[in-house]
């Protein structure tokens, strides 16, 4: 996390990359969302540059945890992620990216990195 | 975190929460999903118990970092979140829950905890 630029005061960014609430590690989650679907594709990280690299290129940018690294959302796969909306939610620890998905969000092939996992049955308020 | 019960092999939950896959202060990120809008509403905080309590109770509980406690989301405000479904990502580091929410979500008062926050207007794939 030492590629961040100098802050630039003309950088109309500069704002809302202050208004970002880091944790422990300097970074908050991103949750991916598809544009159309409107399915939650993943969680991933995010550093002010990394968010940075996104708000500039549009194309979804993360940090890695385990490979304490940035990698650009498909840029192995193909199955890359063109960011249509950022939202900080109301205490600034977590973003909301909305994307256009190509192809599969999740490294195992799945649309969803949540396709997988269900825990409990799709029930109404009274089941 | 100490209030777990001693993890019990008849449990039916319990494979779901050996899967868990807890960052180092022990917790998971929930993103929380509405059933009806599917609008991202906010993220959370799980240990393994918030989650076990939201299973047994369908009510949405979560861990308060900065209070270091459970929370039932809505004991205090009335906005409770019925649990439809829980679905655990690929490498088990983080929840989705889609849920019925009554009344708005963020403690703002807004619909979702992402409604103030845009950093990038809503644009195609040709910016």
């Amino acid at each position: 996390m030492s590629e961040a630029a100098p802050s630039d005061p003309s950088d109309p960014n500069r704002a809302l990359l202050e208004r970002l609430s880091l944790d422990s590690q300097g970074l908050v989650p991103a949750v991916v969302q598809d544009a159309s679907s409107h399915q939650v594709l993943m969680v991933a990280w995010m550093d002010p540059e990394a968010l940075r690299r996104t708000l500039v290129s549009r194309r979804a940018t993360y940090w890695s945890r385990s490979r304490q690294t940035y990698w650009v959302k498909g840029e192995t796969s193909g199955h890359t992620q063109h960011v249509r909306e950022v939202r900080l939610d109301c205490d600034g620890d977590t973003v909301l990216l909305v994307v256009d998905q190509l192809g599969p969000a999740c490294h195992t092939g799945a649309l969803t990195c949540f396709d997988e996992g269900s825990l409990l049955g799709d029930v109404g308020p009274d089941g």
